[in-house]
C-alpha cells in the first residue's frame, strides 16, 4: 500500500487531469486509505446570488471528496449517485471538504462527507453521500 | 401573473447575478409558472477525468433548473437538500435541464429535474430533486 | 417475453415469499416490463401518531413497486439506496404504488416510484426513488 | 430540560400511540437532548424474500431514531424526506437504530441515523439521513 504522500501526489495529479477541478483550484490536503481532505480558497466567480458558495460548488467538492476518497481504495470510479444536504449558507475564505469510505465493496462503494470552513470543523455547511461504482 | 417571456427574462437577469451562472453561462430557454428549462454550451473546462460534464455541473445545472422552477413560484428559495441519479456519461454540446415544481408549500418547495442533450429527451444524463425553503 | 398476466401471477408468488410483504396484505394489480402496480389496503395498524399512513410503510411501497419494477427486468435484485419525498400526509382506504424502470443496467438499476389513493394519481402522497443491484 | 429518563418514558408513550410501532414492538433504549437509540427484537414476520431485514422496515427503523432524536429538540414533526444506504444485508436478533440531531433549525431540523446489530455498531446494516418540519 503506497503511503500518504504518495496518495496525496497521485490524488493531486490527477485532479489536474480533471478540467474543472484545477480550474477550481482544489488541493489534496490529506489522503490516507478510505479517507481524504480538500481544500479551496474562495474567489468571487464561485458565488450565487447572495454571494454564498454556489450549491454547484457545494455539491461538487463533496462529490469530489467522497470520489478521492473512494480512489484510494479502487481505480476509476464514476459516482452513480449523490445527494447533499445544505444546512447553513457556506461563507469562508478557505473550504475544506473531508470525504471518507463508509463501506467498500467490489461493485459499490458508500461514501460521504461534510464540506466547512477552515478551523471550523464543527459547524458543517452542508453534509453528503454519494455511490461509487468502477466503470467498465 | 407574469406571461412567459417576463418570466424568462426576470430569471436570465436572476441567473445574471449569480458570478457562477454568469461564468457557466447558463441561458433560460424556457419558462411558465412552475416549470423552467435552461441551457448550457459545452466547454473543456466543464470536464472531468474522462471528458464528461464534471458532477459539480450535472448536479448544479440539475439544481439550477429546480430552482428557477421554485423561483417561478416563490422568490428568495435556497436549496436544503439536493439528489442527482447519474444514469450516463453526460457528453453533448448543449445541455439541456428541466426542472419543475412536483409540489408548491409555504414552507418547502418539491421540485425535480432532469438533464439531457439537446434534442434527446428520452436518453437523460441525470435526473435528481431538490427542496428548496424560503430564506429567513 | 412472459405476457403481462404471468408477469403479475410471478410477482405476486414472490411477494408471497416475504413475510412482511404477506403481512401487509399487498397485491400486484398491474405489471408489465419494467412497470409495476400494486396496491394495499388500509388496516388501522399501519398508522403513525396522527393515523396517516406510517413512514415505513409510505417507504416500503415505494421501494417495492421499484424493486418488483427492477424485477421484470433482472432477477435477485437487492436496493442500494432508497430515497423518499413526502409531499403529504397519507390517508387513503386504498392505496396505490406505481413503480417504474428508469435506466435499466448489469450492475445498477434505477427506479422511480410514487405513492397515491387509488383514482388519485395526480396528488401523490409521496415520491421516491431506489437504486437496484443484482445480488451475488 | 428534562432528564434522561423523562425523556425515555415520553417517547415510549409517544411510540405507542403509533400502531405500526406497537406492532413493531419499537423500544426506546437511551435519549438525551438531540440523540436516541431504539430497539427492535427480530420477528419471521418482518423478512423480505431472503428472510433479511424487509427494507419498510429497514428504512422505518431509521426513520423512526431520526424522528425521536428531533422531537428531544422539537414537538410534532413530520419526516419530509427521507434517505436510506443499505449497506448489507440486515440479520440480527436484536435491531439498535441510533438516531441524531445534525442540525435543529425552525423549520427544518437535519438528523442522520445507522441500524446496526446489537453489540456490533462498527458494522452498519444501513445508514440513512431524514429532515424534519413542524407540522401546521
Amino acid at each position: 500500500m503506497p503511503d500518504d504522500a504518495t496518495i496525496i501526489a497521485n490524488l493531486q495529479a490527477l485532479s489536474g487531469l480533471a478540467a474543472f477541478n484545477a480550474w477550481l483550484g482544489i488541493e489534496i490536503t490529506a489522503a490516507k486509505w478510505g479517507e481524504v481532505e480538500i481544500q479551496l480558497k474562495w474567489r468571487p466567480e464561485f458565488g450565487q446570488y447572495n454571494g454564498y458558495l454556489h450549491a454547484s460548488i457545494v455539491g461538487g467538492l463533496i462529490d469530489t471528496a467522497c470520489g478521492f476518497a473512494g480512489t484510494t481504495v479502487t481505480k476509476n470510479l464514476l459516482a452513480s449517485q449523490f445527494s447533499i444536504r445544505c444546512l447553513r449558507p457556506a461563507v469562508a475564505e478557505v473550504f475544506v471538504a473531508k470525504g471518507r469510505v463508509v463501506k467498500p465493496g467490489s461493485r459499490q462503494i458508500f461514501t460521504s462527507a461534510e464540506l466547512y470552513g477552515l478551523g471550523v470543523p464543527d459547524k458543517p455547511f452542508a453534509v453528503g453521500d454519494a455511490i461509487l461504482v468502477p466503470m467498465d
